[in-house]
């Protein structure tokens, strides 16, 4: 199976880093991870450049198709940038059309998400409403063969799910301890139903900050 | 404060974006990604490169250093590769010394595990105590400053764990938040102890021949 995953610069890392390591520990597969561009991309801290060898137009019909999120793809989405086309293009022969975080409103604006459920980074639940989905609160939400995570980190769920769904339960628990992944957070503030009222605050309005900084470059 | 991690052709990748990507939403920190050459490195799939702008050079005294691990760092390691002469010199400066997975190997060979508890990839706890470490089965083991994390994902917990010493609960809290770490793996796979026999001893053997096809490189 062709596997691709589609970035584009201003990304958050760990939004495709997670589901990369989880889906190339799969022996057997293509994975492609490309962007509308080869060479340098950069992504939202301005800390980490790729050095990308592959275009959408390497990878116009993956099996599994994945975009991760990051500020800016609000942006993006509204702007129709061409990682929208790319993914409106390969949806229609996909076996999976999945996103991380805010890159569900890249799907959203492919027009795949009207009347489904489907989920984001817990700050974008109303731009993902925008384009016809139900936001819901759920870790990973399948709808058909279009899967949405929920914000960043979730996409490591995401895709030992997708591996449990198409290899079976023993590929997903094999990549799971290969890759040692035995949660322990020193605190069970990971989403907003669970954080203190005061730490929620402070992110919402960083989060704020930082949307209004791009959506305004 | 200044963190640097250090990269090496090979590595791991989720060993460091983990880690960097909480660290990186810390405000008011200088965060550099480094290596020993400038320009490009690749990732233990051949799958993804970077392009590096720092060399270990320009950041020869961080307050805070992780380096990753990957199946190569066993033979960085044994060879001390340059990045084990980094770290030798740069750890009676820093505040935290610290390592993701087989990365504790890396700091073994710089002589800094000589009698402490320390922790690796759950497949290389016979290699780590060569360097006359104890190994243990904890996620996080803190002994000083100098911080081991168990295999791959288990950096998260590390630098939330950081975090939370460093700045506070608070912090540590606002940037679990902010990633959405609520972790909801769909099986209890994630370390050998929790993980079924047979998919065990299969992730054990795939180990050992990824390994050996690395040390006979």
């Amino acid at each position: 199976m062709q596997i691709a995953i589609g970035l584009y610069p201003g990304l958050t890392l760990l939004d495709a880093i997670g589901p990369y390591q989880v889906l190339s520990q799969v022996p057997g597969n293509e994975l492609i991870v490309c962007a509308e561009r080869t060479g340098r991309l950069t992504d939202d801290n301005g800390l980490i450049h790729f050095d990308i060898e592959h275009t959408f137009a390497d990878a116009p019909r993956p099996d599994l198709l994945l975009v991760p999120g990051g500020f800016i793809s609000r942006k993006l989405a509204r702007d129709r940038d061409p990682i929208v086309d790319w993914i409106a293009e390969a949806h229609p022969h996909t076996t999976y059309t999945t996103s991380v975080c805010t890159g569900s409103l890249l799907l959203g604006a492919a027009g795949l998400l009207e009347g489904l459920d489907a989920t984001t980074h817990w700050s974008a639940y109303d731009e993902l409403a925008t384009y016809g989905a139900r936001p819901t609160e759920k870790r990973v939400v399948q709808q058909g063969r279009i899967w949405t995570a929920a914000g960043v980190s979730a996409g490591i769920d995401l895709a030992l799910t997708l591996l449990a769904e198409i290899y079976g339960p023993e590929m997903s628990q094999a990549v799971q301890l290969g890759i040692e992944y035995d949660p322990q957070p020193p605190f069970d503030a990971g989403s907003p139903s669970k954080a203190p009222a005061d730490v929620l605050e402070l992110v919402r309005a960083v989060s704020a900050e930082k949307e209004a900084a791009i959506l305004g470059q």
